[in-house]
């Protein structure tokens, strides 16, 4: 029979959950709004970002209540304190959808990006989704064999960050200073997304094993 | 008279100050390594990030301890979890001098940035400088007060990266595409570098008041 103390820290796993969702819906939104010079969509990211930040300060303050009065140990304990760790992240994750919304919103009703990086953009774009959705996953699994697909597809994301630098610093690039930093930002930012997935389904490696990685 | 458990919260706050000490090299080094094309600079920055890595698993290691064994309360449980989040951004930032070294080694031996945008990129350093000077400080001193006077100055560093945008969008920047690339980035790490002493200044502030900044 479960008690109280693990049916909090299964309501606390529903809300880390949902945290995930809400930065996938978030970095799905700018994306588009970014492809698609959608205002409406920019501005909905920039709006939802303090709900992303409110969750994360209710789980912070929820994994505290556990520690203080339940002293958890050795997996429990990883458990809370991971959590503290990942919702740190999937802030930082809302952060940078943000940060993509805004680029997007500056430049309308402008396209913030030239038609030859659409593409890639488009697949970091998708990249993104894949790995949030891989790391709800790996999180409400325990899923440490996926965690390390997270890791590999995060490989992919540093690959098309190079392909779009490339395509920045051809000779045939004619859109400007102020496009090459755009675009620059906009790479930088999915690649840092990418890197946060990875620290999260690091930090559920170690709730399983005890092991960090290296 | 102090006892085990408060000896051992004093030695990882010893350690929390040699990590920021570490990151402040890390950054320093870097800068020089980036106005003077000082290769071996660059490559003891790079060097040297293991050691910062590894200072923090030993801190997070040790604050497990203590969560486990002493079942902190209160401003203990604070300063413990509050130690947990802000070696990752001393990590973080270790990463950040990291990333500027490695675009001065890889610009080597040639100056990675123009000459216009030298003295705004010097004052960026002088900035992060003076930044985990303040950090370490207010760690060292729980110092609220203080910990303002940090958030005012990453405002400053705010300032220098809209300042070093404006130079490289200007219809003077002579420089291409590949340079004005190098200085966003550039850029990018030290705001970023600047907004984690900014967290970590709010970590003290929440042990100190057990108050969250917005």
């Amino acid at each position: 029979m479960r008690d109280i103390y693990h049916d909090e820290l299964d309501a606390i796993g529903s809300l880390v959950i949902s945290m995930a969702r809400s930065v996938a819906v978030a970095m799905g939104r700018a994306t588009s709004a970014l492809l698609d010079a959608n205002l409406q969509l920019a501005e909905e990211v920039l709006g939802a970002d303090a709900s992303v930040d409110a969750l994360r300060n209710e789980i912070e303050d929820r994994c505290f209540q556990v520690i203080a009065t339940q002293s958890p140990v050795a997996t429990d304990l990883r458990v809370v304190i991971s959590t503290i760790h990942l919702t740190a992240d999937f802030e930082r994750m809302g952060d940078l959808a943000h940060h993509v919304a805004k680029i997007a919103r500056l430049r309308y009703p402008e396209h913030a990006v030239p038609d030859e990086v659409r593409d890639v953009l488009s697949q970091m774009g998708q990249v993104a989704q894949s790995l949030i959705t891989k790391v709800a996953e790996v999180i409400d699994g325990r899923d440490v064999e996926l965690a390390q697909a997270v890791e590999a597809e995060d490989d992919s994301m540093d690959a098309l960050r190079r392909k779009l630098f490339t395509i920045v610093l051809s000779d045939h690039w004619q859109h400007g200073t102020e496009a090459a930093i755009d675009v620059t930002l906009l790479g930088r930012y999915y690649e840092r997304y990418a890197d946060h997935a990875v620290a999260v389904a690091r930090h559920i490696t170690f709730i399983v094993t005890g092991e960090r990685a290296l």
